[in-house]
């Protein structure tokens, strides 16, 4: 398989990938545990920007068939592992702003986003809007 | 169904919409004729923006499996009709930048992401990069 997410913060690097192979992907905490995939993303429709991963960790740790929405720029791509790695302890993970897959979520609400941004804080990868 | 994609351009509306649920959405011409669906997005990895909505028109127009990129500002969403709406004709279409869907294709190549951009201009909505 080849790399679909390299995130080589370069200007014009350009690395484009499809969505359909982002779905499914394995992310795992930086120790290399595998925590569950990506379910979906979540795209602003008008600015066409990726906000939010929606990681679905199934039976694992406990948090049943949750979604979790974590901001884009929270996920790095390892080669390695072949996944993305995320920066997240279980503890923080338990706590963590999620829904049910059933669950209507109004997504326009901006408590919302405040609410997941501010969970997790700026990026560890820093801004990649200048790019 | 529900809106899966009105794009009201105010800032702040911060509409936001699942992956999953733009992969499949039928795509009209301006005079509503079916020209085919999405089938997938191209992301911007580092970024995290969607730079294409990649369409198939399956083998409408004799196009056969090819698929077209079209730049995401080119969609708008048509609430009465249920898809998107893009303003390109057959004709353009028919010279439009594609490829088949087993064709390895290079996103990295700026050339690439130029021709597309270019053959399509800029978007018939004003640009959304300020919001």
């Amino acid at each position: 398989m080849t790399d679909p997410g390299g995130q080589a913060p370069q200007r014009g690097a350009s690395g484009l990938i499809s969505s359909d192979r982002v779905e499914g992907t394995a992310v795992f905490d930086t120790s290399g545990n595998r925590l569950g995939s990506i379910s979906t993303l979540m795209i602003d429709k008008v600015r066409g920007r990726v906000e939010y991963a929606v990681l679905s960790f199934g039976g694992f740790l406990g948090f049943g068939g949750s979604r979790f929405p974590l901001p884009w720029d929270q996920l790095r791509y390892d080669t390695g592992l072949g996944g993305y790695v995320v920066d997240v302890t279980e503890e923080q993970l338990a706590e963590a702003p999620s829904f049910k897959p059933d669950e209507a979520i109004d997504w326009s609400d901006e408590r919302w986003g405040s609410e997941v941004r501010g969970y997790y804080g700026p990026s560890p990868y820093g801004s990649r809007d200048g790019l």
